[in-house]
């Protein structure tokens, strides 16, 4: 199936994924009446007496702004805002496809971080949760950092922490599968970007200690003198024995390969000179670091991908709608590391132990309930 | 009936009236690379190569946002941006309603102009137009032009142009009715708002030229020294003779009153020191400047409100969904005196000549196709 081809045909055969839909009709005067003026001052009149009650009389807690410049989309890189509408249109089909959330595009002519902290700080009196998306790094940490100090609603940059949380829970699994303890692992993040650093911050969180990053130099050290803000910060959390070297040093000896870099970087022999039972999450997109069989033949235990033609797709989908769906049902103010953590767990616990497989470490992204699965535990955690 | 009630049931049973609606499915792995990663990159490149192309293979063509600052509510005043979320949510109602837009609010947490505009024109990739509500005077003037010199769709301020429209409509029609030319007509407007002010401009278009506007404080000259920068421009441009006085001086000896002010200000002995087979429009919510029973008493002609117990209802939402729709269907960068000037007849004839009377001049807010007919015109004023 020509993907590119289908997916030009449906665009223009429907205008767009997503349209708006009413929940009341307006029929009759009286319909006029209530739903508008005079009647609809009253729930005015209501929220301004007490903000909370904008929770009661209107759709704030199922509305999700899906906001992108579009700085780094897809493989696409920096297309700007307007090019970036069909991503985010889908992203907001997803959201309401998977968890039944109320997500429309926010696409902005402004890629200046600040410009972006105080629109959205601006346009969140009607929503509910702020999902930032394909935004480049390192503007994505800041713009995410000040947009939650400003507002008292959810903001998370899915590119960030929406991978990180669901390749947690396929290293949970894969741990499981290849008998590892996480506080005893070994891991190489190939990647220094946005997702990078959110799976090492995530995969410390979980109880690996001993993380090597690498960016297209090589492994990030602390004295590195051509890192930026944000890859000085991973240096710092990351490398504790201060190893140097190319990705091949990385690599060698350790348990758990994570791509989030290039198609092709990882070779058969890095594999081979990684533990026995490697496990390689290889994401780039569309091509992976290395292929499965390839690293599967050079012994790798587990391998999974970005991709939805290869077992073990690692895919955002089966994090996001879920996370935000019990974020929301929990009216909580952020994402916490609790609630991500509790994600990946709530996800990784679908398959039970007996059933893990080499070739299925996590559900499919069709896994019925997996969106109110991770919904319940999210929800739950915010509570405790 | 109760309309305060009933609506704030209607607000918390159905936690607002608008949702956001899939256009297409997603239920299997094909679907999901179809509207999502790879195949939506290919749309996305298609509107980078050529921005014209989002209208191609987006929603921008039939999406209209609803935006306020919450300054100037219905007859609740400066409320903010979060209370005006069921008004905005019910404006989008109507949009989607009587004539199938896809219309959001915008409610905004700032209230200074220039970081309005500045935050409208950033979210505009998306939108095929901006609908600019509740905004107050003279603020609503300036980001109106400010905004529309910015970007290249339709920035339309219903409370100013959307009322102007549909007085126009049942001026001309009242006019008709009495035998009246308009180039002969003398009229006098009560409020010299955003509502004010445009209907003036917009009788003067129409060819109305004796008109008189008048403040809470009397009749606009051009000495007075208590008027702000945006009555000044009204005063520059009515009351040709510079009489001064009261509003009592001002009716005296006029066809047509035009309220969009506050109720009872209008008395029955000014209406009988009006021209014979007086026009009344008594605008002011929700209680008119007279009671339709009293003007006629008084010997009026014609009398509408804004109410829909009374016969002649003055609604925008006669007007306001067909032309964003000709607007949209035109892709017309902005909303011209033309337009509007078409709107405005097209609306009037819908009723044919032979079957206007006192009590219908001008149809009611659910005749069939009204939007249709309007959206046609303004299409065609566009075009031309």
């Amino acid at each position: 199936m020509d993907y590119y081809k289908e997916s030009l045909k449906m665009h223009e055969e429907h205008k767009g994924k997503m349209a708006v839909a009413s929940k009341v009709k307006v029929e009759t005067k009286d319909d006029l009446s209530t739903a508008y003026t005079p009647g609809v001052a009253e729930p005015c009149r209501k929220i301004k007496e007490d903000p909370e009650n904008v929770y009661k009389y209107t759709n704030k807690s199922n509305i999700v702004a899906v906001v992108s410049d579009g700085s780094a989309v897809l493989g696409l890189g920096n297309i700007g805002g307007l090019a970036s509408i069909p991503v985010m249109d889908g992203k907001s089909l997803l959201f309401k496809e998977f968890a039944g959330i109320d997500a429309f595009p926010i696409c902005l002519e402004t890629q200046d971080v600040d410009e972006i902290v105080n629109i959205v700080k601006n346009i969140a009196p009607t929503l509910g949760g702020i999902n930032l998306e394909d935004i480049s790094a390192p503007r994505c940490f800041e713009i995410e950092e000040k947009l939650q100090a400003q507002v008292d609603i959810p903001v998370f940059h899915d590119d960030q922490h929406g991978t990180a949380v669901v390749v947690s829970a396929a290293v949970i699994n894969a741990a499981k599968l290849t008998e590892r303890k996480l506080s005893d692992m070994t891991a190489v993040i190939n990647g220094a970007g946005a997702a990078g650093t959110a799976i090492a911050k995530m995969l410390l969180n979980l109880g690996i200690r001993d993380i090597v990053a690498c960016d297209s130099k090589g492994i990030l050290t602390r004295d590195r003198g051509d890192l930026n803000e944000a890859k000085k910060r991973l240096a710092a959390v990351t490398n504790e024995e201060q190893i140097s070297g190319s990705l091949a040093d990385a690599v060698s000896g350790r348990d758990l390969f994570i791509g989030v870099s290039a198609a092709k970087v990882l070779t058969q022999d890095m594999v081979r000179s990684m533990n026995k039972d490697a496990i390689i999450f290889a994401m780039a997109n569309p091509e992976p670091e290395i292929l499965p069989d390839l690293a599967k033949e050079a012994g790798a235990a587990v391998v999974g991908t970005g991709r939805s033609d290869y077992p073990n797709q690692i895919n955002n989908v089966l994090i996001f709608p879920g996370l935000f769906k019990g974020a929301l049902a929990a009216r909580a103010k952020r994402i916490t590391e609790e609630m991500k953590t509790a994600a990946a767990y709530a996800l990784a616990e679908i398959i039970p132990e007996e059933e893990l497989k080499p070739d299925y470490i996590i559900p499919s992204a069709f896994y019925p309930n997996a969106a109110d699965i991770v919904a319940d535990a999210v929800e739950k955690a915010w509570e405790e």
